[in-house]
Formats: C-alpha cells, structure tokens, sequence
C-alpha cells in the first residue's frame, strides 16, 4: 500500500526456510546443472554458443535476492515486484529486454476439496530463462527430465521453447485437476440422485466457489497464452509459435470445460432445491393425509360419544360393532381412494 | 502428462482389433480403392496428373503407425499428436506442408438418450489427404459413394474439396442429432403436460448436460469452419471456399438451434419444477380441506359428549336427529362455500 | 442426408398443386406482365434498355424447374439448392453473378397463437430478379401495385432497388406480427392480474417458444441486411444503399422489440408463478386458520365430556351456558385476533 | 403497411391543433425570431454570413407541410418519412446533403409511475437545423433562452454546434426522469422491508417495464451519439466533436444506471417473493402451531371421556384438577419448547 | 440542467470551509511545497528545467476558483465543468493542451457496510498537473511522501508519472475495499452456515447493492485506464506507459474480483432463501407430525368415548390398562417408523 511502484514486496504467506537457485545450462550437446544457495553464487558465466541458462528460484520471500537477480541481469523494477507479488494475475508483458508471464499452477486437494494455487513467474530473453516457485518441490520436474535426456527436442532449441515448455508443463497439470473435479461433482450428481440425505447443499456452494477460483487463474491465462501466440518479438521463434498456438488450444479447452462444470453445477443446485422441496413436501403430504384420514372417523367417534337421551343407536345390539364395520370400510375406502390417486 | 509436446500418445478408450487403412486415389478419369493392414504398405507412390490421394485409418490406438505415417508425409509432430489426442476440441490449423482440421462425429442414441462423440482428424495438403476415424464402421460412406460415380463433382476437384466433403458429411449428420433431440423434447413436454408423472426430473437434468455436450463439440467447430472460409492459404481454392462458406452457415444455424434447445429445456425445466409443485399443493390443499371440514362438525359433537347435568337439548326427543340435520346442512353448505371459491 | 452439396433436394412440406412463374418486365416507361406455367416459357428474351425482369416462381417442389431455370441463368448449384432448402437460415450471399438473399416471411396466427414462416428466397444481379415464394398466395402484392403505377419511384431504378423493396415489403410485415403478439402478451398481462384462474401456465411457455421462433428468423437476417447495406458489389447502387441501411434500422428495431418481450415473458412467467404460489398459500392459510380456530374449543369440549367423579362445574345450573358463553367469547378473540394481524 | 419507402405517413396519435414552425435565425450579433402558421411563410430567405436559420416544426400530424418544407429544402424522403414516424428508433445518419438525428425526449410521471415518450427529428447542415417535435410545449426553451444571450458560446457557433445543444438540453432531461424513478425504487424498497402489505408485486413488474422502455429509448441513441462523435463529415467541427464526446460519456453513464436500477429491480423482485413466502410461512407455522399444542391436550380429554368400568383415576377425588394441572404443566412446557426453539 | 455545456456548478453535497490549493514544484534536485488560500496567490511562475508544477484543490464547491484557475491556465470549459461535478462517471480525455481523466477514490464504512466514493479529479500536460479532491484529508499523502524522499524515482520523472502515481495510489486503495468486503461477505457466509438467525436477507441484498456501486466506479476506470496505456499522446513518454498498463492490469483484477464477489454474493442469496425455506418446512414438518402422532391416538379414545350400552371391551375388568397399553405401542412404533424415515 503506498509504496512507489517498482517495490519489491513480498505479499504471500507461503514462505521456504532457505531459498536455493536451481541452475541449469544446456545446448544440444552440452548440460550443466547446480544447485547454489548464496547470492554471489548466482551470477555465473552467460551462455555463449546457442546455449540456454536456466536460473530456477524456490521461494519467492527473499526479496533482497530477487532484487539482487534483477540487478544483476537488468530486470526491469516492475517485473521485480511482479516476481514477489504472489496475488498478482496471470499476465504476458513484453519488456525492452525481455518477456515476462505469470500464471499460476493448480492443484486439487481431494479430501478438503479445496483447490490450491502456487504462482509462477517466468522472464525470459535470448538465452537466459528466470522462473520462481513458491515452494521447494519442483513444479518443472518433467521438464528438468527432458532436458537430461540429450535427444529431446528441447536441448536443440531457445530459451523461448524452455519458457514455452514450462508453462506447458503447468497447463498440462490442469488437465488432472479437471478430472480430480470432474470425480467429485459427478459423486455429488450420485449421491443426490440416489440418497436421501440433505447434506449436499454447502457443498455445492463450495465446489462453485472453487470453480471460480479456477477460472479467475485460468481465464487470464487464456488471454496472456494469446498473446504469447502472436507476439511479433523477436526472442519468439516461429517454430515455437506453432507450439504456443497449440497451447493457446488447451487453455481454450479447458476453459470451456471450467464454464460447463459451472453450468453443470448451476442445473445441479437447481435439482438439489426443487428434489429437496420435492421430498420435504412428499413427506408433509403423508402425514397431512394421516389427519384426513383419521379425521373424518374422530367425527363418527364423537357422534356416539353424545349424550343425547334418545339415539336408538345406542340401543341396538350390535350397533357398536355395525360402526366399527363401517368405520373399516370407510378407512379402506379412503386409502384406496388416495392411492388411485397416487397420494400415498 | 508430463511428456514432451509433439508426443503422439493415445488416450481414448475406444479401440479396433485390426488398425486397417483404406486408400483411394482418383481423378476425374481414374479410380483406384485398396484396403491396407500393414505399415510397408502404405508407402504408394504420390498421386500425380492431379490425382488425389485419401489415405483413411480406422482406429486409433496404433501410435506406431501414426507415427510411421506422419514421418513418411513428414507430417508435424503436434499434429501427429492431435490425431491420437481423442480428447482434443475440434480445431483449424495451418501449418508449412498443410492443414489441419479435427472434429467430432456425433450420434444420438435415442434409447439411452445419449450424445456419442468420435474424434475425427482430417489433414491435408496439395492431392494429399490423411483421416483418422475411431472406428471401423465408416463416417465417410455417402462421400466414398459420391467419389465411385465418375460424374460427380468431386473428382474433378482437389484434395481441399474432398477435405471439404469430408466434414461436411460430418455436419449433414449433426441434423438429424438435432431432430432426434427434438423429438426427446417434444416427447418430454408432451409427457409434462398430459401426465400427472414425477419422474421427468434428472431426464430435464440429463438432457441439458447432453446439450452441453453438444454445445461443446459444435461450437468450436463453427469458429474452425470460420478460419477454414476465411484462410488465405493457397492450397484452398476460392471455388471451394464458396462450399465452406456455405458450410459455415450451417454450422451457425446448427448452433443456434443448440442454443434455442437450451433455452426451450430451460423452459421446461422452470414449468415442470411450477407444475410439480402446484400439482402437490393442489393434493395438500385437499387433504387441508377435509380436516377443515370435518373438525367444526367433531366440534359439535363435542359439545353434545359433554356430561354437564343441565343441557337441555340432550332431553329434547329429536335433539339428535335435529343436530344430525344441522350437521349435514352446515356440511353441505361448506362443501358448496369451497366449490364456489374454486377450491374443491 | 449424404448427398452431394449443391444438390437441389426439396426440403419442406407445404406444397403448391402448379407452380407458376409471375414474369414481370418493366422499365420507366413500359411494363409488361406474364404468368408462365411450363419450363420452355420461361427462356424469355433478356431486358434491355434499363428493363427490370423479374421471375417469381410460387411453389418450391419442382425441383426440376428450379434446376432448369438455374441452368438458364447459370446461377451457382449452391443457390439452386438453397432456392428450394426451405429450412435454410436467413442469409445474404454475394457469388461471382449475382446477389442471393434468404429470408422467412411471417405471419401470426391469433386463434392458434402460433408464428408461421414461409421461406422466400431472392437472387438479382444486374438487371435480373428472381424470387421464390412457397404457396401461391403472394407476398409482394404491395410491390407489384407499387411497379404498377408508372410514376413510383420503383420504375425508375433497377433490380437491386427491387430486391430490396420486396425485403423491405416483408419485413414491414414483421410490425403486423409484433403488434399481434404484444395483443396477445397484453391479454395475458391483463388476465393474469385480474383473474384466479389457473390456465395461463402452459400460455406463458408457448409464447416464449413462439418468440424463439421469430428470433431465429430475425436475428440472421438482421446480419444479412447489415451485410447487404455495407457490401462493396457494384451491383448494389449508393442510391439504394441509403435504403438498405434504412431497413437495417429497421430489422434493428424488430430485434430490440422481441428481446424485449422476452424479458417482459420472462417477468410474467416469475410474476405468475409467485402468484400462483401466493393465491395457493393464501387458501392453505385459510384452511389451516380454520382448523386452528376449532381445535382450542374441542379441547374445551373434550375436558367436560370427561368422566371424573368430581368435577364441579358439571353441576353447576348454568355451567354449560357459561361454557358456551366462554366458546363463543373465545371464538370471536381468536377472529378478531386474526383479523387484526390480516390474517383472514 | 405497403407503402414504398420514403412514404410521408404519420403514424402517432398525439397531436396539435394548429402545426405551427418557431424560426429562429441568428449569428453572433443578430437574432430574428418568428412564428409562422402557413406553409407558404416558411421560405425564408437563406441564412447568409455564418448565420444559423433553425426552423422548429411543433407537431407531426401535417404531413403535407413536411413534404413541403422537405421539396423546399431539398431533404432526402427517407428523412421527410422518419420526421413523422413517431416509432422510430433513435439514429444517426448522413446524407449527402445533412445530418439527420432522431431520440426520444422521456419525462416521467411520478402519480402514474408511468416512463412518456415523445418523438424528436433534428436534420441540419452547413447553417440550416430542421427540428420537428410532437407537442406544442417547447422541449428546446434552455436552449432558446441561451442563444437569447447574446454572449452565449452558442451564437458564435455553427449548425452543428446548435444541433449538439439540442440533444444535449434533452438528454439533460433524462437525469431528471432517472432521479424521480430512482426515488420511486426507494420508496417501494423502504415500504417492503418496513410494512406488511403484499400490494408491491405488479408494482414491481410494472417498474421492470418502464425501465425496458427507458433502456429502448437510450441504448440506441448512444449508439447515434457515438457515430456522431466520429463522424468524419465536414459539417462537424472538431471543435464541436469535443463537446459531442462529453455529451457521448453522459449517455453511457445515464445507460450504466439504468442497468444498474434493472439488477436493484431483479434484486428486489427475489426480495419480495421470498419476503411474502417467508411472512406466510411463519403465519401457517404459528397455525400449525396452535393445533399442535392443543391436539395432544384434547387426546388426554379424550383418554378420560372413555366409558371403561374400570378407570381408578376417575374416581379419584382430586382426579380432575390433578388432570388439569397435568394439562397447564404440559402446556406450558410445550410453549416453553417452542419458544426455546424461536418457533414462537 | 438547462445550462450551457461546460457551466461550472458544482452538483456534490460535501463542501470543505475553507478551499485551499496545496502546490508542490520539484524536479530531481529540488522541492518546494507552499498551501495557498486566495486565488491570487496561485499565479506562480510556471517550471523551467524538467520542473513539475502541481496544485492540489481541496474541495470542489470554490467554482469561482476553478474559474479562475481554468482561465489562467487556458483549460478546456467541458474540463472546468467535469472538474465539480461530483457525479460524473470515470473518464480519460485527450485535449488540445493536456489530459484529463476522473475516478473515484473508494472506502468501505465497516461498521455502516457502505462504499463511499469521493470524487478525483487531474488535468496534466508538459510539466502541470492540477488535481482536485472532495475533502481536505489527504488521498496523496503516499505520493507526497516519495516526492520528498530526493532518490525517489517520482522526482527524475515527468507530469505524466505523476499523473500516473496519483492514479495508481488511489487504485491500490481498491484493494482494502475489496479485502474488507471479502471478509464481511466471509462472516455473513460463516453466520448463514451455522445459526438459524434470518436477519441476514436484506443485509445480502444491501451488499450486493454495494458491489453494483462498486462496479460503476471501477468499470469505467478499467476503460479510462486502458485508453491512458494506448494513448499515443506525446504527453505521455513510452517509459510511463509500462507503469500505466501494469496499473490496466491492475484495475482488470479488481474488476474481476468484483465480479466474482458477485458470483458468490448470488449464490449465498440462493443458498439463503433454500436455507431459510428448508428450515421452516422443517418445523412445519414437525409439527404436522405431532398432530399425525395424536390423531390417531385421539381417535381410539373417541372409540371408547362412545354411549353404545353393548360395547364388550368397556365391561373388562384390565379394558383400560390394555387400551393405554396398546395406545404407548401404537405411538412408539409410530415413533420409531418416523425416525427410521428420517422425518423426526
């Protein structure tokens, strides 16, 4: 708040004890990797000879290191912040010297259902690629993978293809975040279909709640993998372009998917309300009809519950059993009656 | 998950016992049709003389054969991964060597009230088509019909027509989907308005979820249809563009009538949740009646059950008969009172 | 189903018995009018001279005539087949030698509340006009009096200016429909306030389907007119395009008005279920008082029709008239009561 | 119906006994003001050395004398026919020889609750403005009274400028009616939530209504004002532009509020229904809540009415009031359980 | 209304006693601060040497004042105007000598839950900037402070920064709003979940009315500072632009989180009003039950409550203790079946 803007602030909550920089530097032939955990480590040798340096930072508190970093490899203040500031959106912005994009990675966590977002910022520029996790597990291992293998098209191209290649990584994970979603909604679907219990109600209002999550990270995304797709940058090659456009496919796709779910669970809200309704009143319905029926024979009850002096009936032998006959059929005429009618 | 771009891994879950490949090669003069089970074979010589060559595989799962197909057309890789990729949204894209097109095939099984979807990817370049269907049972019949009568217009045109053809056969299908939908709905409301049945509930829920499907598969189809008529690549002639123009159009009306199904289930999705509940409170309100009814008449009686010493009326001679004759009448006159108000 | 594109396949159901072609050729000066009824006739000699002919064909199942008369003018196959596509979506087209327009005449039938659409469809290119209605009671009466008259300004331009004053002559039709559905709307308005009854329910779904009819054929052709009023075709003159724009305001205004009585539909429909709701919940109240009025003075009764040995008042000379007396009290309190909370 | 474009129809149904045309001619140091009642009085000679000559026409019954000034003037009959068509939508438009606009001027009467509608034509160019409105009373009195002034911006201004002060003084207007509706949905949202009465439902619904038409009304006309700020004719100063832009933004703003009083509308209808359905349902749970105090009691009445031989508690000597006591005790419990409950 | 476009009259109701002008001119190296309470005193020398003059108008009613500072500064009569007039809608505008843009500064009252909107107003171009604010607090005071700090990046910048920074200070403050909107929505969630309180509808709508404000200031925002960040006024230098569309994308979150706030606040209202029902019906349940436990029961009373003299049952010696005995079995098994149905 306040502050002049180009501040590096750190505004997360999620912290790591001790920030390390994974570094790797490869070219089709050739790869280096290091892990280094103090700040003059970190400026190393730039790469010559087609290769790509990769600088990977774990834990984005260590705001004297971030400004350290930028620096040292000329960042621009604004991305700086923007490296730090963990609620910022998903974006693409082209800088003087280079491209910076944030989105954010997603994970689902099944028990609490809860989805639970980590952000990413990668800035990148001719061979020179700087990306920062919040926490110490690496959300680019299968990246890392490919690289070490040394026929993988990755080691013969640019540090845009790497840049490209870690976002997809991220993307590609929502695709089981979809799927972990899709599970619990279709178990709500069952159980409301099938039980009859009441207990669905918040937690639709939940999974909503989190579907808005998912499209408030995955909606500007949509926008910023376009904009990557036709940048008319430089430091983006053709050749990486088409991968980028297919990118920008999926995150199309699964925004469509997020928008059905929503769909989904809006008509499933709408069934929970009218089926809970329904059962609600399926039940007063019954027990208004066992006041029908009783009703009428409390009456025949009361009629020869008076104490008139002259009612003949009374006098009759088997008057009290001819009523209790009557009483019966008119009992059985009743629930007959309501069952044709498909009340009970 | 977590594999290289361009990977070519299957993930659909329908498969084919034998991958076979049906070839046609035709011009306007000449015919020739094989059908090829191994992967040498399919290396036949390109057409020339301005001949086009349909290379159709049924079947998906042999990657292997993907692969050796699209390393002998030197296909991408991305859209070597595409045409395995059964889960992929139907798409335009243009690459160097060709065009890309993948859509779904869609069928309605009227029992099940179900939509089905099979992936299907069409590429092409110049005399050069390449399809990929799910199944063995044939999407592409009328047009490999219309290609056997020497007459037709499609032989005297290139591989961008057939391409053309292709979808278009896919699209003619999508109508009578709509029409069997149609008559699921018209059925439904029908039932709404006739029956006095509860169980037309999760069949609204169920229909509108279909219609998300179809909503799905369609729309991006339009905006692919759309690229297609508009592309400037030259190997998509302007006779032809006039055909898919036409067939942009008819995806647009197929979207709309989507969309107006949407808004009819809507509809009758609010009517029925209205209908269910004016029927119930119609039937409480019934049975409200009858304790409304009866319970100032066992009132009465009461009154005469009680055991005061000095009542008079219970000596009268005809006190009951006389209290028998004003129950009737206060009974009638209520039953007329609620007929009158349009209750009973 | 499967057929070949440009196939002229006739697709409705309302037929004519004989389809007859209305020729008419007129320039400012002279006019001369035909009706042809076999194919040879209609191979007239072209006009001249800034001559208008215009052939009007009434009825779409001869498909022969059709195709011969499309042979004649060499008019694209694709038109010949959407001439006779009665379900085609009202669509503007330019092709290399003319002009092609769809479009759905409507009329609104009052008894049956239902919107019925006739397909008409117009080609022109210069100096040339040819429509197609499907019965034979005519569309275009207005222009064809309007052609009669020799000053009208009609006389003076060419077969754009024709075109489109026989959409415009449609189109004007469309207020006449407006305006019987918003009768149709306003007695429903008026109904629903000031009667009890019930009936409205499946009314109100009706008409909104009904507007769904009339906006899938407004809102493409409002497109289509935008298309026509901005297109670059020399065979559209600036002087008409003034017109066309005009009409474009016009299809404008017909939209916003069917949106608009859709949000006044859909008002209705939450008006009417609210107070349907309420009318039935007002009567539940009114059952359910009765009995609440009753049960305290059975209660009351039932304490004194008891059996106990020792119960004072059951001795009392006059304790069954002050019982009565303390009845009647407590049922005039428990009115007077209800009255002043509103609820009787 | 029928007639061909450009036909001088009237087609409103206010009108003014005696069509009488307000000139106003004037530059920056000379004013001449005239009422003319003839036809043949209007042809004035020309405004010369940058002068502006404003012919105000109040009413729109006289086609006649539309047509005349319309020849005179040499205007477009597309124009002459939208003077006098009351319905038309509010546009822009150029012609080759003037700008013609037209809007609507809203006022709202607060007894009725009602939004008044009145049709307003404005056609100028280079130093010629032709207004047409549908009553007697003046619409344009602001603006009158400032070119009065003569120190006014206004009077060293063109056409043009005139024209934009027009719409401003009746879009000014719009203000006014949005302030006394606002007041309006106060009112109604201050009597539901303190008072019990259920009069606000068709209320409601009528406000909804008037809204649409005030939405009708607007929406388009700041579409014209936006084709109006852009406009590249020559007879819009860019000077002018300026204050066309100001006047673009107050029609977006006045558009905003609208809307945002159609989502407090929505919002208060959901208010309302669920306030009634609440207040009725406490009322039948009060009922409710009557007979399941007292149905228990009158049982215990009933157990002691039996006609056993052989029932010890009636011949109790206190049998009686213990039973009473009993009744007063259970009573009193279950009132104290309710009201634990907040039911009472 | 009926005034002259660009009158200067002051349209807010919050008034300051004494308007005062807070002037503050600096460069790299030097700062001079002054407050200023007559209109004289404003006339300073203008800035030489990359200098930035700004004045700083506290309180809007002084429309003298901005009269006379608009003359002596030559700006525009529609800026003078804007700049007191309180209810006019965010906007950015490029004048001939210099850039006008409006907003709204935004605080949340958490006791009252209102949004108050105070409104801002600044002109700039080369080296002047003057704003204007509602009040004598301080909406600047974080801007202030880093213009006094001499290394502070402000100070080696232009106008345009300034323009910029006050801007951005304003919007940084959106975010408190919605950090305290968020946790008031959070607590009315929270309570909705766990008591059975009902107070919280008309405090769901009052929120959902604040986020409508809420919107209406930053919507227009997003635009005005979207036209700022594509400006190619040379005005504003490229270097700023990068700070300008850092803020764009600032004002698109809080729109988005705005939106969503929506998105949750409607579906709390729907989870609400299925709550609030669902509670009810189930204390109507309850009591329907109790009476369908008596009735019956009553009814067996009413049975032996009768005079028949030959009724076997009541001359056994144990009648009595049997029938109590079969009634306690009758209502627990009715017990026991209503809690096995899950209705008790």
């Amino acid at each position: 708040m306040g502050l002049a803007p180009g501040s590096v602030v750190f505004t997360g909550n999620r912290k790591v004890d001790n920030v390390l920089i994974h570094y790797v530097q490869y070219n089709a032939t050739q790869l280096v990797e290091k892990v280094l955990d103090s700040h003059e480590q970190c400026i190393l040798d730039p790469a010559h000879d087609h290769k790509v340096d990769w600088y990977d930072i774990r834990g984005m508190h260590d705001v004297e290191l971030i400004n350290f970093v930028g620096e040292t490899f000329s960042i621009h203040p604004l991305i700086q912040e923007a490296f730090v500031h963990t609620s910022q959106r998903p974006n693409f912005d082209e800088f003087e010297n280079g491209i910076f994009i944030t989105l954010k990675a997603l994970s689902f966590d099944t028990s609490e259902r809860k989805v639970h977002k980590e952000h990413v910022a990668i800035f990148f520029n001719n061979g020179f690629v700087l990306t920062a996790q919040e926490t110490e597990s690496d959300l680019f291992s299968s990246v890392r993978e490919r690289i070490s293998l040394e026929k993988g098209r990755i080691r013969k191209r640019g540090a845009d293809y790497l840049a490209y290649a870690l976002i997809d990584a991220i993307v590609d994970h929502y695709y089981v975040v979809l799927e972990e979603i899709e599970d619990v909604i279709e178990s709500v679907e069952e159980q409301m279909i099938t039980t009859q219990e009441y207990s669905g109600k918040s937690e639709i209002h939940h999974l909503k709640k989190e579907l808005l999550v998912l499209r408030k990270a995955i909606s500007p995304l949509r926008e910023a993998i376009s904009r990557f797709a036709k940048t008319e940058n430089e430091l983006v090659n053709d050749s990486s372009k088409v991968y980028v456009r297919d990118l920008y496919e999926h995150t199309v796709q699964i925004m469509d998917t997020v928008e059905s779910y929503r769909d989904i669970m809006n008509g499933l809200q709408d069934l929970f309300i009218s089926e809970v309704s329904f059962k609600m009143n399926k039940v007063m319905q019954l027990l208004t009809l066992i006041s029908a029926v009783f009703i009428p024979l409390t009456f025949l009850a009361g009629i020869y519950g008076m104490n008139f002096q002259n009612m003949p009936e009374l006098n009759y032998k088997y008057g009290y059993f001819i009523l209790l006959g009557v009483m019966l059929i008119l009992f059985a005429a009743i629930l007959v009656f309501f069952r044709r009618k498909k009340w009970l």
